[in-house]
């Protein structure tokens, strides 16, 4: 407010300067929080007493007749607290008009509107990151017998499926919901009726705003309530966190599609690919979201830094972080988009046997110990030296016989070791040794397809959860604008009764 | 374990490169938890019949006699892992001492240390940041009735309480417990038992690990165990975000002890002052404390870009990320202490007039409206009017006469408005307008008495809760060493007895 | 143009897909560029022989017809590099227009056109930083004798005058200009001729290009030519540092212009007032632009985090980090404006004479040791009893007279001096102490004088030295156009002649 | 000096307090500087007659006993400044000792000895990196015709050598050598003589001061030279870009490494091996290099976020940001090390004929426009289509007939194409591919050769100027202990014939 009274005192304000410290570009998301602020604001004030309901009935009217998906981006307002406010004014006059500011503030007005914006965006990004888990899990269901290297270091080291593999990033991404969930709590919490700083002297009612407003509680000091933006920062750094996921698992992909590593074959609507070069797969979307996962995270840095060292209480720094956070969300949002149509169509090639070589060999060391006796550091000289004569050979791990593991065991450990032809197989074939990896949350397929049953079920709990709490709000919002409405239109003596309505 | 064997294989290392790589600086820390962890695997490895218990009792009673506090910094070993290996080795021989390994890797060793120690630290700093709560609430019990002006854009906006003020950074400071304690639950998971990457062919018991190293559950799938640090990040993001909320804390003590602001009266050890200049009070503790913050968010950038586009996996990347971590709580936690210690011994100065004078203005507004009736919007535009009226005479809001009032009054509206002195006089009384802004959270006295009240009960069961982990640990610690000492002595059939012992 | 072919291969390609690789909307900016690129390839390809004349008169008519102002952000091509080669060939049919493509690539084209761009915002950028030094003169220049506290620790300190002070961030500002006149060495360098990343086999000119594009050189390795984005971050991390300089002059600006410190008065257009509280005038300006300069570093550590641990030739990664570029100039060039704008009009206050009181006390003591030849650690003792003394009987320096000094030196160091009354008046003059400070770079008048006038010339030179650029630059794409004109009309053997153009 | 005054008036302070606030771990590095500037401040104080020579050379004496190579971090002095004060009022008393302080402060000192330092490290930085260039120019003359895939997109595209692939890591370096040095100019200046804020009243010489401590010229504005850290964000910044580009070198070795890849085979001592997966050779310090490089990054934006907003004027943050300076320099310097030992021992395996396939179709599409006068498109499409066939009759591009070639012209654009055997064959073979790129840049034998002179030859010229950098660095380090040892023991008269020493 304070600024539109500046031409009065201060003379013609330079357009150039408004236009640098105008916010309405990125106020365009708040328009309909912002309209549903000032309709509970009325109707809580006539509860309240504060306002009469004849007044109530225009200021509620004006407020039912804002389009609420109009641009506003051109407008000439300073920002969209006093859009609205204008249009009220403009159909009920100043003086009526300017009951609508009774007890309130942009301060916290803003700081609510985005609270009520960032919630259902969180929401959003709640169900797509559950989106992804069901790719995934979709995708893993068709490779729980699947073999493929396990990398470290970027070089096979283990055998492992495909399926498992999945899983891995199916408990990262659901790490990822359980941050955001839990922020979303500090997030779903009300600053309305902490006035520009300090609160306000009139009898408002702010439990009552809350519960309006849909949301499950109320921030209480009233400094805190304008001033504090933690609750941006933990969402973009529950964003960042899953987006440093989302870089492992595109670095990922990136690689094992490519021809090199030729284990996963990228579907070709995600890469653009040359006549002339066949054998070039460009993962460019992969490449892209890629790179937009640094935007998240530098848009967490961005807010830190702005945040830093600013003293308490409402400073225009403030606005200038909430673009910031739409930007994260947009490119959380559309990158998940990505993934979640990608996932499932991701094909595995035919691993070149030359990576899974040897990577069982301490499988076979494994079963000295456990079936042989043999103590685990022999059993690991003796699989050493036999792998290196077979290296010395050119052979692989599947060319061992029974004879060549008692003469090197002799010569190491001088044991003659008598293992069965049979043993020795099991543990050059990969698909056995999977197998053999069975204790909780290792790659067999029995324990994988445990562990695809139980994640089903998480998934499922999500999305329930995800689904009330999207009834909550929905129904919240419809109750507000019944309230709205009736309080528009009726007559005395009604509030008592409409307060019940929720309850029926 | 691989590097161990390269001089063999590879001919001799050289000692820069070896140093290069070396982790055992920051594995000091894991000394006690790698100790525990060993005990644990032996003990679970004789219940899950996979070694006998004379080798048990052998392989315990070495592990039984490791200093955890020797300085391992200067040790001939490359890392905490192979230091208590050769320990045992040098005590058990290497054929009995190789059993340690079975099921195992330094993979998932490493994992489960770091969290064991995380946890430990975890507990300690949220108790740091409540006994900053208490500090808070100290104070802010003395400062109830103690009126300053409330800022906004660094500039005077309304009257609140010093209390009122204080209870702003309790409340902000409670956000960073709840995700702190949030994030604890992600960090007492037991990746034991994940192997390398692909968990193990042992029929080895990760619940049973996991109970004797007092986790509350297992991070199952194993490359996610292994492979992930998200648990660090997480608890870097909540740290950065306490740090931006303690620079705001610090920005305003320095700026309100400033000559200049003149509000607060900095404790005299926490500053440094001049024999010359005894105006100046340099508030060196404080600005120190505003730096290392930007050490912590800069800690969480650090670990961020390493773990960015790192294929998944164990990579070498991720031994680097861990002397990070603890630079950062070790940098919070000492932090943390001297604000602790400073809080209490903050004073207030009597507040220069000028800074409250006008920052009432709207209440009398206010009260045109809710007591005589005057249109929101009249009334501000008439105490707009005598406010610029008084300045002009370079008077202040106290010196306003009903007659003046009257005569603004019907200049600018038209109604020759009768507002008593009794009334005009408490709109310009700070200590009467802090009164009546008396709404939830709002600076009132009396709410702000039921607010800390609240906000020591909250304290109270943070406390508690604290209270309760730490026996946990402790009790789940002195189990383990129970049973690692009576494994070490007893012969057979004691296990199924010692597994009851906890219930008892 | 991998992607164009795709249609063929891989079936139709959904929409949303190719919205989200898009570069069109960041491409908007490169459209100039990429037509001059174009033209100049053509022109070289004819003098090289690569190209007939009559086929590249023709590509120069479809290129010399482009709007380069055209909105493509809405055409439905996949990017500027697209857009143009359509048009052409649109204009010339396929055959022909495919002869663009001969010895480039999109690779080398896009690192090309963004080099060219960002010469141009670069030469904007430090002129904005110069016109900031004017400012910055300008008012300096008034303050010469204009006493004001320095400032340690948000502490008055040491008198100094106002030009002092501001010449300290002229100086500043002058670094920031230094390193990005540096960076723009590394931009000015041409790619042209790298193709994808392996050159050509056509006997392509690079320095051809490079000269007819206005570079001053070549990026002679291929690989590094496509694949670097340095230039960029470079770029970035210089307008980081004098952004971090930004944001301490707002600082200063928005503490010294509070009620609290009351040095400075805002200029009321960049301020936001109120009528209910006038004393409270907002630095909305510049908070905003404080907030603003976090998104330049936020930037850089978008785009650092984005190339950290790329694979090293071209990837679509690459394309994403263009818009943190040009987001971060309109950012800084902008907030610079605000600046430039704000700063001539920034007036003086009194300084309220508590907050220089003292602060002239050093200089006593340095008075009594070279005037007095008292040792120096003997005038500090003295002084500062003399100090305690007055603040016990609530006196200030000025208060002091040859008595008291005297008799407080006998008690403290046995020595009876005896000061005159006139050296000590002048040490407890703020102007006097000023005058005395007159060593190089020293806040005395005569000394700000010399530095004001040796900072004049060096704004000189700026200034001289960007016009000459941006002439060089324009003769440059004159002579391009030229070129472009005449091969698209002449026929046969004029291209030597042409080549002469540039020396008449 | 203010703390060292505490004590008297302020009661004891809190060991803690002292430890938390104190810089004397990181002020280590300091020592030397710190001396060297007393020394120079001295002699220079004599020069201006600011000091008498008799208590000069008792001053000097003092200063030229102190062991510069002392251990002081458990010294019990609050920091570095203190220590050398101490040392010298010990031995001298302080009445004398009190003399060192004279137009002298420790804010001045301070930012003096960083830059002293910082020099010296500078120097030392930009000498490794031009090793490594050095180290790339050994393995490139090596491999100037050895095939490998130029990549992009993590696919293989074309074909170029290792040694060009090597240059453009060379030319990347260079940039970031010139960027290292044009810093080195601005950490180059001498801020001594700016006392605490404001200069001094003292009659020194600052030009001769910023002589006698090898600096190129004075940090002018003393506001300036006490209150800014840009030179080490400067530096810090040019770290992290060359930090990022190590990183690229070390991914790409890390992927090139890797089984999958197999184009690189790492030394032996710079990684890791199992005896059991012989086929795995982890890059372990590739992989400690390339997470170290992220604490460089990580560094700077630390240094950036401390520097953010803060209140020009010495504040004790600037003290927090000085360790992370020298943690940076620690961390780039011994990963340079590494990789200085590491690149000349890189060796290349023969590279998969798969990884090369059709990389060079593009050239036989060059070849049928340059040669037989297709119009680039229709050679394009005619490649493309013959591809096609190819891959679907299972062969390579060197599989590819007259006849073929012509039959698939013939469908494809209606032109009986007869292309000779031998052009066929050159285009599918990667050398004869490679030797026609041989425009500036471009991967040629021919070229490359002219390219690594031309690099040599640079490189010469760095080496020199950090030769005689380092030379005029020692010279004026040896001219001031010359001074500091003759005024330390000659009598009257001397000063104007040892000014003339340096000339001799």
């Amino acid at each position: 407010m304070s600024r539109l009274l500046r031409g009065a005192r201060l003379g013609s304000t330079k357009k150039d300067i408004v236009d640098f410290v105008s916010s309405l570009e990125a106020d365009q998301r708040l328009l309909e929080s912002v309209v549903k602020i000032n309709k509970a604001h009325v109707v809580m004030m006539v509860d309240c007493k504060i306002v009469d309901q004849n007044k109530a009935a225009k200021l509620l009217n004006a407020l039912n007749r804002i389009d609420v998906n109009a641009d506003i981006t051109k407008a000439d307002s300073e920002d969209v607290h006093m859009y609205v406010e204008e249009i009220v004014t403009e159909s009920v006059g100043s003086e009526i008009g300017g009951d609508l500011h009774i007890g309130k503030s942009r301060n916290d007005q803003v700081a609510t509107a985005i609270r009520m914006k960032l919630r259902e965006d969180l929401v959003e990004l709640i169900f797509k990151l559950a989106e992804l888990q069901s790719s995934i899990l979709t995708v893993a269901e068709k490779h729980v017998g699947t073999v493929v290297p396990g990398y470290t270091h970027t070089q096979p080291a283990q055998p492992i499926t495909f399926a498992h593999y999945l899983l891995s990033f199916f408990d990262a991404f659901n790490r990822d919901i359980e941050r955001l969930t839990e922020s979303y709590e500090r997030v779903n919490q009300s600053p309305m009726g902490a006035g520009a700083l300090a609160a306000t002297s009139f009898p408002i009612d702010r439990e009552r705003m809350a519960e309006l407003l849909g949301f499950k509680g109320v921030m209480e000091n009233s400094l805190d309530a304008v001033g504090s933006r933690d609750f941006m920062l933990e969402v973009q750094s529950c964003l960042t966190l899953a987006a440093l996921n989302v870089t492992r698992l595109t670095e990922d992909l990136i690689l094992w599609s490519s021809l090199a590593f030729g284990v996963i074959d990228l579907p070709d609507e995600f890469s653009s690919t040359s006549s002339m070069m066949p054998q070039k797969k460009n993962p460019e979307v992969l490449e892209v979201i890629r790179a937009r996962m640094s935007h998240v995270a530098g848009g967490f840095l961005t807010t830190a830094m702005a945040m830093k060292s600013l003293p308490s209480g409402y400073n225009l720094d403030l606005q200038e972080i909430t673009p910031i956070l739409w930007e994260t969300i947009e490119c959380m949002s559309s990158s998940l988009s990505m993934l979640i149509a990608l996932v499932p169509l991701l094909k595995i090639s035919s691993v070149s046997s030359n990576l899974l070589d040897f990577t069982t060999s301490t499988e076979l060391a494994n079963v000295l110990t456990r079936k042989y006796k043999v103590p685990f550091r022999s059993a690991h000289r003796i699989v050493g030296a036999l792998v290196e004569e077979l290296v010395r050979q050119k052979q692989s791990l599947s060319d061992t016989t029974s004879e060549l593991l008692e003469s090197v065991s002799t010569r190491v450990s001088g044991i003659p070791l008598k293992v069965s032809a049979e043993d020795i197989r099991s543990c050059a074939d990969p698909v056995q040794v999977v197998e053999a990896h069975k204790v909780k949350g290792g790659p067999s397929p029995e324990e994988v397809k445990r562990s695809l049953e139980a994640r089903a079920q998480v998934l499922g709990i999500w999305k329930e959860t995800l689904s009330k709490e999207t009834d909550r709000l929905r129904k919240a919002s419809d109750e507000l604008q019944f309230l709205a409405e009736q309080y528009s239109t009726l007559s005395h003596g009604y509030s008592q009764g409409l307060r019940g309505w929720k309850s029926t």
